[in-house]
């Protein structure tokens, strides 16, 4: 049960659709390299240090939600380290971001990826959570998140960052069996991860597709469509699940079809059209295109103002970036902005 | 004044929507590294050497024509020798891809850029049109190309590529009178290019706007669409243009209003949709996923069956893949493309 404060706050009334007295709003990897509070903590761990640690993770996290006065607090987290109890040799090299030892390389190789049954491996991510539930003011929201079944499929395949997922969509095309098994499992594994994180105490979740832009309409329908919708499906009822996908505005009637109360849309489509092509009983998040915080002051207004014209002021619009902040951006102009919304955003 | 053959060849006539006896074809880089005919030809020469030189660029383009039986040869070239007499620095780093030295990295830097003028420098890509065209069979049409306005801008800013084109949005955003400057040099400059392709021997054009897609349809047309219109425009008259542009369908509406006959499509929307969104009027070139290659030949025909029912026998349809073929396909999986297209497409 929430509390009547963190249910009548901005960001989980937006997320029902309902009015609110101005636009919430919070920035994709809020908690990351361009804020000094985040830095000061980050120069003395590893990445994954940080992931791992409840105290750490738990502060900068808290931190970066205060300094920016901004509606939710996210967890700060990783999307690939509930990828390592399934199977996956997971390694954060120094400079180069994650790296997977062992990547699927055949379809004889999803054979050793296991479901997710036991999550003890991953307490430390729900004791941030609880961490993070206890200290944060009681009309913050706090949103957990887990990456889309695509998403982790194509990391998992790939071993690390790809340009044209050859290994993946040549699995996916020539060995269906195969791809929907691991699938499945990608699906099942993260209704428990994500509910775990609802049972430890987050109040919305976004599922992040980062990488299914790559995709037409009609391979996401065939070969992601039904997975991510299991996993929508399965998140504990009453907590609002944010599906987020990026790189391909053509997807956006069938992330609707995915289900979830909240779109997360990029900046690569105009807000409004965004709205009205996933229909207006479902709230939308987004969508200043990031490189936004590198302009002069005046400018990011018009800029924050032309998304917020495009809302035109409908409840159930979250104000965010399309993408996350860059490490370039300058902290003040991220706080600047969160301020313009708010007041931008009034309803009169 | 085009041959008869010329005129009522497969790909012309689809570029002007009228009916032919099946859909006509070929493949963005189809003379590349996958192709043994290409790698016997490159393994002598440098990539910067093969482009500069009219007998080899030659030999790669009409052996691609002739190996495939392809509807259409392109000329080999790239899109940024262009750049050189505008004062770029440009060079091709051994496995790096090309790299600019003297990147523009402010406003002022553009003082430096000239306007294209005097061809002579470029001499090399006339030259070798004119030999493909003497050689290559009087029913095959020749493409010449450029890259639209917004790639060439984000390649001299950047310096080469970029994953979020930080630089470029800063300059369009904080300072859009250099941003204009830079523009229309650019744009005059890309008429005078290619109307000398023409002049030399091409009988279509195609602009590649491979890096407008990270761009919102407002920020498309407000700082690229009047420019790519100009260049569309400036072509000589009776060439058909084929407007392409990867990595965003919202765009689609305003590629369309920046002009060409024919709008390329990448992989990421429907054909039929795409088609929708743009117009009848026009006709579209596209649209199967490069990846599709990397799979057996029964899927290949099943996706590429796909695509032709997308169209659906609708005069001006110009197949093609959504983007440039991998080096990593079977080339002989590229000739049966090319053969299952002119089968699956026959009109009955």
């Amino acid at each position: 049960m929430l509390s009547d404060a963190l249910h009548n706050c901005r960001f989980l009334k937006a997320a029902r659709c309902e009015p609110t007295d101005t636009t919430p709003v919070w920035i994709m990897r809020q908690a990351g390299r361009y804020l000094p509070e985040y830095m000061a903590v980050r120069s003395k761990v590893t990445f994954i240090e940080l992931c791992q640690s409840p105290e750490l993770a738990a502060e900068v996290t808290l931190s970066a939600q205060r300094v920016l006065g901004v509606d939710a607090a996210i967890l700060f987290a990783d999307l690939l380290p509930m990828l390592v109890p399934m199977g996956i040799d997971l390694e954060y090299a120094k400079g180069e971001g994650p790296v997977i030892h062992n990547p699927i390389q055949s379809a004889g190789d999803i054979d050793r990826i296991r479901e997710l049954e036991e999550l003890g491996s991953l307490q430390f991510v729900f004791d941030a959570v609880k961490k993070i539930r206890r200290e944060l003011p009681g009309d913050i929201p706090l949103l957990g998140f887990a990456g889309a079944p695509f998403t982790l499929a194509s990391y998992a395949i790939e071993g690390g960052g790809s340009k044209n997922y050859i290994s993946t969509k040549t699995l996916m095309y020539t060995d269906e069996g195969a791809w929907k098994t691991l699938m499945q499992r990608l699906a099942r594994s993260l209704v428990r991860y994500i509910n775990a994180q609802i049972d430890a105490g987050c109040q919305a979740i976004q599922l992040f597709d980062s990488w299914a832009g790559c995709l037409s309409p009609d391979d996401y329908r065939r070969y992601v469509l039904p997975y991510t919708k299991q996993v929508v499906a399965g998140v504990r009822a009453g907590t609002p699940v944010i599906n987020f996908l990026t790189g391909n505005p053509a997807l956006l009637p069938l992330l609707r079809e995915a289900g979830g109360q909240v779109m997360g849309l990029d900046w690569r489509v105009n807000l409004a059209d965004g709205w009205k092509t996933v229909g207006y009983d479902v709230g939308v998040q987004g969508n200043l295109d990031p490189v936004s915080l590198m302009a002069d002051l005046p400018t990011l207004k018009l800029r924050t103002k032309a998304v917020l014209d495009a809302a035109g002021g409908r409840p159930g619009h979250i104000f965010n970036l399309g993408h996350g902040v860059f490490p370039e951006v300058p902290p003040e102009n991220v706080k600047a902005l969160v301020n313009m919304v708010h007041e931008l955003g009034q309803r009169v």
